[in-house]
């Protein structure tokens, strides 16, 4: 969807060290966003994104991979040539729907989001026919349905899934991060801390869903007490929409982690508005006046120790 | 489906004229047969249809075009991979829909059938990825289901779709038509009958929709009027589903005909179970017990006269 960041490039460069001719494609599909969210809004950075592939493929003429072959922008009447886009539910249009993965987890804030991730990627794997395709763990619920859908629709394509980029602190990359001021952006961090702690207590043998889920609660928690002692000019509020600890292919809860099958640990938090700010503050995109989601993910690897 | 007759056999040997290789596909796709629909007792005839395309085959090799290189019949599992069939609404599973022509006409009916078609068709398009695909027109509401799919997902393949083959008298050849003994196969002609009386009606330069339907509909009330003139022992009992004039590519009712869209003459008949039987009466598949559902079709061409 563009607004490429450092999280993108690693997929674009990995993508070039495994085939000779990459494929970057481009396009904010509409009926990935429900009518409430931020389609309009979603940040559109044309000419960074192209600096930023311009600057990868210059590094590639180094190598002895391949080469950034093109980037496929579409038009919305070259994607959905017969009726117009549409995310509404039921909805008009030609569609893929993946049950019951897509109405879990991402799926019960956002019921039409992987409908038109799957229904935008079918289209664009049959245009490029491509031998691998590229997504970052960061989505994770995307890569579970993507492979999926490859697997339901026989389709002649290998998924690869690489590791999220994170910021130093350990925040995961995203476009959206644009939209956080400095003071949301420190405040984010909460929801990788609260999933590593989790992860850490998987790692020291716990395998019961409240002994690992717990730790993650405390991070949140304590982070809510010490938001809720500052004032409005200081605090963030942060609505936490779900922790879970799911089974890492059908993604439905476990009270216990199979340490033959490993698990997916992943959580969402809504970051909400700011109350009021002061004149030398930092702000994000549109002023830190509207919320922003994050998403992060853990993946709790089969076996044990990690 | 496999239960080949001419009408199947006509587009494997047009396949063959146009391409080298022909993979046919015989496939009971349980997605595609609602929960009261006939999948258990769909006619399954193996030894017949490999007959019929050996036949075609060495028929085949006296001429320059192509053979039949291989017959794909899948099993579920392997058209299925993860959950298992699901033919109910909503209904769990990978899917493919073509909203809303999957709910018009046979779709009314049939609630769940173009899920199934297009779903399945997805899965076996990916697996053989043929240039050209092959569909007969008597299902025309399948056609343009299919044709939207390719088209809305880019698939890279060409749609091919054939005259219907008819027996002498002009009913269309379909699989289900071994469920017909010699009263009800006799009564179902009503539906070609009527269609093609419509079909006079806009040949003779009829446009609007009332003119050209009641035209079909004189057809099928005085064959109402005939049977229930019969006894139990002799008449037949047919339930109108549907007659349409649509637009032959959105399949919206219309209310005059394009002339410059043509457009799509369409019916379905329910043949009721026989009353009573005599001894010596000549029985289809079932005993005559079960409801029979016949479709048909003509296309109205575009500019007139036909």
């Amino acid at each position: 969807m563009g607004a490429l960041h450092a999280g993108h490039v690693s997929l674009v460069r990995q993508a070039a060290a495994e085939n000779s001719h990459v494929f970057v494609t481009i396009y904010v599909n509409p009926t990935q966003f429900g009518v409430n969210e931020d389609l309009n809004s979603y940040p559109k950075t044309w000419d960074s994104d192209m600096k930023q592939l311009e600057a990868l493929d210059s590094e590639l003429s180094n190598t002895t991979g391949g080469r950034v072959e093109a980037v496929f922008a579409p038009t919305t009447k070259a994607m959905y040539p017969t009726l117009p886009p549409d995310s509404t539910l039921p909805g008009t249009g030609s569609f893929v729907t993946i049950t019951p993965l897509a109405s879990l987890l991402e799926g019960k804030s956002r019921p039409v989001f992987f409908r038109g991730v799957a229904t935008v990627c079918m289209k664009l794997f049959n245009i490029v026919q491509p031998e691998r395709v590229y997504f970052g763990q960061k989505d994770a619920q995307q890569c579970v349905v993507i492979k999926r859908m490859v697997k339901d629709f026989h389709l002649n394509t290998e998924v690869r899934v690489l590791p999220t980029e994170r910021e130093s602190d350990g925040l995961a990359m995203s476009s959206r991060n644009v939209y956080l001021g400095e003071r949301r952006r420190r405040a984010g961090i909460v929801l990788s801390r609260a999933l590593r702690a989790a992860a850490d207590a998987y790692a020291a043998g716990k395998l019961k869903r409240d002994q690992i889920l717990a730790q993650a609660w405390d991070v949140t928690n304590q982070s809510r007490v010490e938001q809720d002692a500052l004032g409005p000019l200081e605090r963030v509020k942060i609505e936490v929409d779900y922790i879970s600890l799911a089974d890492p292919d059908s993604l439905e809860e476990i009270e216990e982690v199979d340490v033959e099958r490993g698990a997916l640990l992943s959580g969402a938090v809504k970051m909400m508005p700011l109350e009021e700010v002061s004149r030398d503050e930092r702000l994000g995109l549109g002023g830190d006046k509207v919320p922003v989601r994050l998403i992060d993910n853990i993946v709790l690897l089969r076996g044990r120790p990690q």
